[in-house]
């Protein structure tokens, strides 16, 4: 079918979906997160054959993603999230309404949660735009079962036809419908060189639209002495296990590990290697992913000043990858920014920096990022306070002892980060503030109460939080 | 001086800056309001002798000016805009933080208000960014005279010095300020070319920044047949004053009237051009702004299709200019896109549409704009309900029965709206929602409360409002 067409039809669709009354658009997600779990069975395995990725895993990113449809259902049955603010005088009234027909694009690393019913999806429908889901190529079956979940819910709610549609193809495919004059916005969990290709694509529209890219990011872990003296063991550990965590393939993997050179953090090093040699082999997403983490690790192994530990035994199957961890100085990053770049995979590299201000200027250095961590105890945050200072300018998200890995869908999170974490800092994919991503402000001044949506009416029909004369009521 | 040492300025200011309590932040922005307060006499004459702008206006514009720093400084005091949410369970704490220095743009059509202590600035003071100011070239003396204000208010605050710089120059200037690498954000109101010369600047950065610019508008307004019949007189007088005011240098100046073709809008018509004939020759801000007057609306009215109403005395005076009133179809005016441009002065473009289809039509075919009206009884409205969903898609702020010009400084506000009114729907530039331009919400995982901001400390020691698990409470 012709991606004209397709946009025409979520116009279409668009002009009937967002009158639709908030509590029957959650009535809708909330059924589709039922014809999910009806067809369970068949996604997981599907998946499974699609992805490489374990059952368990896959069952559990069945349950995340009814439950992100849950939590949007539930903000929209709330109602407060439209941000509605009243001044009465003059009278003028504003609340959140949605842009029109969004374009998802799924991505290979998650192939519910952030796929074809994700994150992007359900929000973009808790908001009131239609959706066109370009399923990705790696998982072409898992989505098309998916669209089917979709497509069940929106008979069973009576909902418009083309609420959402689902699209296979290529770049070209994509590029059509990012540059398409009803695309009023575009969600894209990917890679760095995809999210730009949008982007460029979005910004030479004669209509400029925003693009949610989501891209690349090294997620930096800072390890301060005193932590790395009293539980180096313990934190190697858990950071093999983040590192490892579905074959490296998160966004959130941590990338980076610093610390100062020291006896401890050389300990920490050997034990997280001897930790990391320990886990079995994984098989990667698709062949795509798996070469270009091969590639892109021998990039980072082919600088003289990196070394490779604990061993040099990297994939003794080629369908299957062992985790790695390099390890380099503070100055040859510093000397060297390629370094400093994403390998997407389970692989990190240890920096060991001569001093704090070394390890400052590394920070420093370093591009937007989703999450940074620091492992620390009370006594070193006090005498490393600029750490988190600099941590703080750099990221979305900032972890005190704990891993970066597993995202919280959770009404405070940010998942999203300076450039070129996402193309976006100013939002969210995951949690519930992601709806804001679909919406913008409306204002209606000198209306009448018998014509303004419920939510702006005088006696507060839908009983939701807002902003009157600069007192917050409900 | 070096733009680079100026932007160092900026960010060496910014790391102490952003760390300054929200109260002495406010008594900061007060105190600016105090010392433009103090050099009023000076401010306006100086004005009035670079802008051609009355005395009235001038004396009214620094009211606003310092009753929208009074508002931004009241928003922090109160402190509830950082959105702050918390989930307890993971401990994951959220809040809004500056991103760092930002650039803005004077605008010339505001002196006082949108140039160098304006919405602009105030918004990102309050924020908590660092501020340098590009004064616009039509009225230096005006915007050096305002910088010492608000320097006086730095010394007199014990903010850092650098809190706000103050740059002239051309274009080259203004480039050399987008691209610099620790420009975070850039506020600018003025041309369309200029808005999105300053955003492709902006988007070929190694890292792109936001540029909230607010270009082109023609601020629609739509005429109903009832609304026509029983108050033309009024409605004409109503146009013909927000036509003429300030010379029609205002980004919300109607510059399209939309009926039906009919007598009663055949009346309008003639009554709108006799109240625009009484009102006095007016000198506009600058001889570029003059000379792209003359020159936009001599190409209106080049086209076949639209004739002048009353009379075709256009200009008696080479440094004053007439209000004019040009009048064309619905047809006409389909057919020719270029009718639909912005013609930045004391002049609209009446169209006669044949039916409520074309009138539909012309309405759909319109680009972004800041505001758009509808003249309409409750009787036309039941009938017509139409017109109001297709503005509601098509503007920031849609009014019922009133003028378009005169913008409150208000929370409810949105000064704003679709490309290529804005370069970003999401966001105003006017009212207190302005601040979000200059802020990026960053999240806390696992902080204890003693490395907490106050606003995400469990106690809520600031007493503001948040979103903790879901509930708001205070």
């Amino acid at each position: 079918m012709q991606i004209d067409q397709i946009m025409q039809q979520a116009a279409t669709a668009y002009e009937q979906y967002k009158n639709i009354p908030p509590l029957q658009r959650a009535a809708f997600l909330e059924t589709i997160g039922a014809e999910i779990t009806a067809r369970r069975e068949a996604l997981v395995k599907t998946a499974g054959e699609e992805t490489n990725l374990p059952m368990a895993r896959l069952n559990g990113e069945i349950v995340r993603t009814t439950t992100q449809l849950q939590k949007f259902a539930d903000l929209i049955k709330e109602g407060s999230w439209v941000e509605a603010v009243i001044d009465t005088t003059p009278n003028i009234r504003r609340m959140l309404l949605p842009v029109g027909p969004v374009v998802v694009f799924g991505a290979s690393n998650f192939p519910f949660a952030f796929s074809t019913a994700g994150g992007d999806t359900a929000s973009a429908l808790a908001a009131g735009a239609t959706v066109v889901v370009k399923g990705h190529p790696a998982h072409p079956r898992t989505s098309q079962l998916m669209f089917e979940a979709i497509q069940a819910a929106i008979i069973q709610s009576g909902m418009p036809a083309y609420t959402v549609q689902h699209v296979t193809g290529d770049y070209h495919t994509g590029k059509a419908l990012v540059v398409h004059p009803y695309t009023s916005g575009v969600g894209f969990t990917g890679s760095l060189q995809g999210g730009k290709a949008l982007s460029a694509y979005a910004a030479e529209r004669e209509t400029p639209i925003p693009v949610f890219a989501e891209m690349s990011s090294v997620n930096p872990v800072v390890f301060l002495p005193q932590a790395l003296e009293t539980r180096s063991a313990e934190l190697a550990e858990m950071f093999a296990t983040s590192i490892t965590l579905g074959a490296g393939q998160f966004c959130t993997n941590p990338g980076l590990l610093i610390g100062l050179e020291s006896p401890a953090f050389t300990a920490f090093q050997q034990q997280l290697g001897t930790a990391l040699e320990k886990t079995a082999p994984q098989k990667m997403l698709h062949p795509g992913i798996h070469s270009a983490f091969l590639e892109g690790r021998s990039r980072v192994l082919a600088s003289q000043e990196v070394t490779l530990s604990p061993a040099p035994v990297l994939d003794f199957d080629a369908s299957a990858v062992r985790p790695s961890l390099a390890i380099t100085s503070g100055a040859a990053i510093l000397a060297n920014p390629a370094l400093k770049e994403e390998v997407f995979g389970p692989h990190a590299l240890v920096v060991a920096c001569k001093d704090k201000t070394e390890l400052l200027a590394l920070l420093r250095s370093l591009k937007g990022q989703l999450t940074t961590s620091v492992m620390a105890t009370e006594e070193d945050l006090s005498q490393w306070k600029e750490v988190v200072d600099v941590q703080v300018t750099l990221a979305g998200r900032i972890i005190l002892n704990g891993a970066p890995t597993g995202v919280e869908v959770c009404a405070a999170m940010v998942h999203g980060g300076p450039y070129p974490a996402t193309t976006d800092a100013r939002f969210t994919s995951v949690g519930t503030a992601a709806i804001r991503r679909w919406v913008r402000p409306v204002c209606f001044q000198q209306f009448p109460d018998t014509l303004l949506p419920d939510e702006l009416k005088t006696a507060n029909p839908r009983g939701i939080w807002r902003l009157v004369d600069n007192q917050f009521t409900r």
